[in-house]
């Protein structure tokens, strides 16, 4: 049985886990199925090797160490993974499997308890190997790339749109293979929105500009945001938000180490931002765990008190939204390691004019 | 109330529904909303007003006719649901709807029982309004225009991805917002893959040229496969293979009325298409309902036994893939009427040279 199964066994307060997630499959086995609408899943336990069940219009290569056991639109789901599951066991699914799925296992009692089993698995993707840590960092070094690319297609009077359509050939080039997320550029008061989509605004003399980005690489999210100022450097608050920003996002990776609560990082970046009297402008959480997700189980906010563990890897991303004098976001990915941690991002968080 | 709602209540065996599918929710309510990881639901039961419950994250206008009942992150959902939904009813929930949702609501016992409660609201979709069969003749005449532009673009050692590439903006010149599904654009023995995406493939002289495309239009879709010989006629097995496909899309859409099973529709092509010694080559259904999403519950296959009614809107899309001979599919979308059945795609079904 290989090490993440394993791990995500260990974990595990069910008798048996059938994972039902494509992407939480793809990282257990390493392949990625999209079942569309029909049932996808893998049958895990302690010492029997994993079924995975698999319609047969998505023919599969045998997989190492994985049992496939064959399903068609003729037959009945049930029938065929009670062949495989224990009736008197306490089954974990996917805290996404479907309705429609899980209904019809509770109605056929194919086990005798029906738990959410993906807790598990979510911990134990939030605390990368070392292959996916290598992959997280190359994806990052991709995106430090592309920004420093990004920022000199910038223009008088070029959209925002028009920039965004260009992000994707520039990864492409550097080798990652498409977008992490939608990306967003934002020009001038658009930045104060923290959730804005690149539109048709044009870019204008003195406009702060500000990047939110991430590519993947065999997989891996990477994920950043920077803001810069075009042509013209920041006034006196705007130098004062962005220091506050800055500071926020420094202090938080400074304080950074295995073992400190998750509350208690985002607590110290939202310090610097309300005592310099901008908190009511800060409204989202600090961070979120990423890897083959670019938002993946955890979160760095108030309301998340688990403690960090070695290698988990997360956003730092303080803003500063204050549509009278600038919107202003500054983001890295962090590894946390036993005594600190390693930020993936190495481009610079100076005050930067551009173009 | 809406009619709609009336519509699915009157199909409903659940005492309530908790709708939490967003497209259904829009196609109830004509809001669409992006919860993401958030809960999202349309609780409607008769003689009282639906109840959106939805997260504050995600303001919303005030909807005619129903009430938004606010949650945010720090809300129990369970205790927020059983203020609505009677503990003694059998709740019918949404087929999607997940199971960290469903197994937190059957724990906390919000209602008597748990029931698939879908079929109601995918049946009610079935059966297209005045609004929405105008939606779908507009979107499907924008599919015609847009294939007839398609076709002029190609040119010898074109790719098929250079011509997917175009398709997009060809849309939006027409009206149309984006696509309905990935387009396929096949060029010579790609055709006879019938889940062909566009790839680097070059145009080359007496190719087949198969498109097979959509767009929305007000949030309604298209779909449409023509398959066409480029600069040289068919050779007369290609020909034959042609009109067997034409003859089994025809067969089938003037067999279409009121009140047939589908699974005879399916029949009808297939036969022409085994008769001609070509059955193992047409590996799919003929057809699937569409309206709001390019595939909607109901199949036209031998597996589906539901008669048709009136105002059902599907694809008959009969194919033919013989890796020697050629691939040939040609698709239309169709309106049942009382005695026929309405064919919404005009561009014709001939044989025709381009290039």
């Amino acid at each position: 049985m290989n090490k993440r199964i394993e791990n995500v066994l260990k974990r595990s307060e069910a008798d048996e886990l059938l994972v039902s997630d494509p992407i939480a499959i793809y990282y257990l086995i390493n392949r990625r199925f999209y079942p569309g609408e029909r049932f996808l899943g893998l049958l895990i336990k302690k010492d029997i090797r994993p079924k995975l069940f698999l319609n047969v219009l998505f023919p599969s290569e045998p997989i190492e160490g994985v049992d496939i056991v064959s399903l068609s639109d003729t037959d009945v789901l049930t029938d065929v993974l009670s062949q495989y599951i224990d009736k008197d066991s306490c089954l974990g699914v996917d805290k996404t499997l479907q309705a429609r799925f899980l209904l019809l296992m509770q109605e056929e009692k194919i086990a005798r308890r029906f738990i959410n089993g993906s807790l598990a698995i979510d911990k134990t993707r939030a605390i990368k190997d070392e292959e996916e840590k290598q992959l997280m960092r190359k994806s990052s070094q991709i995106n430090d790339q592309a920004m420093a690319i990004l920022k000199t297609l910038i223009k008088d009077d070029i959209t925002e749109k028009q920039i965004a359509d260009q992000l994707l050939g520039i990864y492409n080039s550097l080798g990652g293979e498409g977008f992490s997320f939608e990306p967003s550029v934002a020009f001038g008061k658009n930045a104060a929105d923290p959730h804005h989509m690149p539109d048709d605004t044009k870019l204008k003399y003195g406009d702060v500009v500000l990047f939110d980005v991430g590519c993947t690489y065999k997989g891996y999210c990477s994920d950043m945001t920077r803001t810069f100022f075009y042509k013209k450097g920041p006034d006196k608050l705007q130098e004062e938000v962005y220091n506050l920003v800055r500071k926020a996002n420094e202090d938080a990776e400074n304080f950074i180490k295995k073992g400190v609560r998750l509350c208690d990082i985002d607590k110290t970046a939202r310090d610097v931002i309300e005592n310099g009297g901008y908190g009511k402008y800060f409204t989202h959480r600090l961070g979120h765990f990423i890897g083959i997700e670019d938002h993946e189980y955890g979160d760095v906010s108030s309301a998340f008190k688990d403690l960090t563990e070695t290698d988990n890897i997360f956003s730092i991303e303080p803003g500063i939204y204050d549509p009278e004098t600038m919107g202003c976001r500054i983001e890295d990915l962090v590894i946390v390691t036993d005594d600190g941690c390693e930020v993936l991002n190495k481009y610079p968080h100076d005050i930067e004019i551009i173009g």
